[in-house]
């Protein structure tokens, strides 16, 4: 039975030579990190349940992945460049097969990255996996979600409901082709945070947040702390390849409600809309305009005809439901 | 039953102004934290499960205390200056009275040490509490494990021994009367973070780790990083008020291996004792010489005849064993 520190040693200690960014890792009270001169650090925090966030016995490889790409996506939604990481860990047993596909599964995203785990805790307990981002962002190109202005265009990148037509399958819901489910999973286990796409918007996008509980929901969030609202386009919305199979309400539904796309809904005036889209061209990721903010409170979806749908908000709520 | 949201804005969401320290507070996708121009941010992360680290029905007022407590320790230990802390937290019911009771003992301690809660996550789950705290500390002043120096004293704050005997007295291992076992579950409730005395040694002492898992195994990783040994002379180790009352085998063992202490082991040159004193002096801290550093490995314990003593580590093994 591996020790609290062999465990460590084993599975997340990676002796690297201190740098410009880390200028102290894992093995003592605290790693010590230089942000750049003249930024702030973007802080962020998620914990992962099982049974919660993913179901038992789910794949280490992947939750390795995934669990550092959804705080990896909150610094995508800041505008934030990915400096370093720490982990804590509660695991029912120090099982080496579960601990290796884990490691194997963070750390190829955090070499994607290039970025380093500076720290972290390892306990026995109900399997728990908690995350904690640093990123570098000039304190006034910060993405925040309260800098949204009236007329702002809307925009997401990437494709929504892919992630949520999978987690219907596996619980038992609907069911899929075996391609169609594997390209569904593929969203639903491998979120690509969009941390290039996040910094080549600074100076360009207003404010943004990343699809995490849902469009609808994470949308809302940013609305309020702009005091706007907003108008979606139903055709406009860039359905995921598999759930574009689907009818068009489950469609528009997963799509707007749908939740782990861990997309990037993001604002822009509409006078930088050529700024917009080369800067995703920049970073070979697609966007679409999606909408606009008007003033008022709350989101209306319209048909092609301007004729508002009756969608409302069904956001993920961590303390309502289960998976 | 509150959601999510509702749960964060009633017990955790404190508005505040930005300051010269905390560009941007909870709400947003990341927090944005400005470290002081010149200094590294030191950063340290540690989860504490239920039935592993405290009690199942612990006092949450006492645990919100404990959870922030043994994080700042970490920033002590390196002679940080807190500066913001984020909550990651699991919880098997959103109860009302468990989250104001925690939430005052938190935000107690987070006024008391002037910081703020910039971020967090909450969720559904087994009870579970992963908090990271960040200060700053000027790169070359960081007490870092591996900056002892042979011939270094080695000093120890506060007393010890007193939380691992109400430990074993709560486990039914003991029993005190009620007024030595107030005093003793005082330093296993709520240890006292050095903070102060951590900052005040910048410059003076050289290696500090802080003692959360007993005296000799903490120790002993400090002295591995630095590649040294190190004796210990048994009779000056400073015992807490409630285990100078037991017999003298049990007071050495608890002093030496009983953990939760959260005192600072560090080590200064012999020609530094009257700056160490003044400046640990200077912030009301007692301390105590306990030893010295020397070449090769291990720790003994001497009695006062200089004769070594059979006492060998049994540091508490996260992975090991329960509370």
């Amino acid at each position: 039975m591996l020790s609290e520190f062999e465990l460590i040693a084993r599975y997340f200690d990676r002796p690297q030579a201190p740098d410009n960014v880390v200028k102290l890792g894992v093995g003592d009270d605290c790693a010590l990190l230089a942000p750049p001169p003249g930024q702030t650090l973007a802080i962020s925090t998620d914990m992962l349940v099982e049974g919660r966030h993913f179901f038992a016995g789910a794949d280490p490889e992947k939750l390795g992945h995934k669990a550092l790409a959804v705080n990896l996506s909150d610094l995508a939604a800041m505008g934030a460049k990915p400096m370093a990481f720490t982990l804590a860990l509660a695991l029912p047993s120090a099982d080496e097969n579960w601990l290796a596909g884990f490691a194997r599964g963070l750390f190829a995203l955090a070499d994607a990255e290039g970025i380093r785990l500076i720290g972290g805790d390892t306990t026995r307990g109900p399997l728990n996996l908690c995350i904690t981002v640093m990123g570098s962002v000039p304190v006034d190109e910060a993405l925040r979600r309260d800098a949204a202005k009236n007329g702002d265009d809307l925009w997401v990148s990437g494709t929504l409901g892919d992630a949520r037509l999978a987690l219907e399958v596996l619980k038992g819901n609907l069911t899929l082709t075996p391609a169609l489910l594997s390209l569904a999973e593929e969203r639903l286990h491998r979120p690509t945070p969009r941390c290039a796409l996040g910094m080549a918007l600074r100076g360009i996008a207003h404010a943004a947040i990343d699809v995490s509980d849902g469009l609808l929901g994470d949308l809302g969030h940013l609305l309020a702390r702009s005091q706007l609202g907003a108008e979606i386009d139903a055709a406009s919305l860039p359905a995921g390849p598999a759930v574009a199979q689907q009818a068009a309400d489950r469609q528009t539904d997963y799509m707007l409600n749908g939740g782990d796309d861990y997309e990037l809904c993001f604002t822009a005036p509409p006078e930088q809309r050529d700024a917009v889209l080369s800067a995703a061209a920049s970073v070979n990721t697609p966007i679409t305009r999606i909408g606009r903010l008007k003033s008022g409170a709350g989101i209306q979806i319209l048909d092609t005809a301007g004729k508002s749908l009756p969608f409302t908000s069904q956001s993920f709520d961590h303390f309502g439901k289960d998976i």
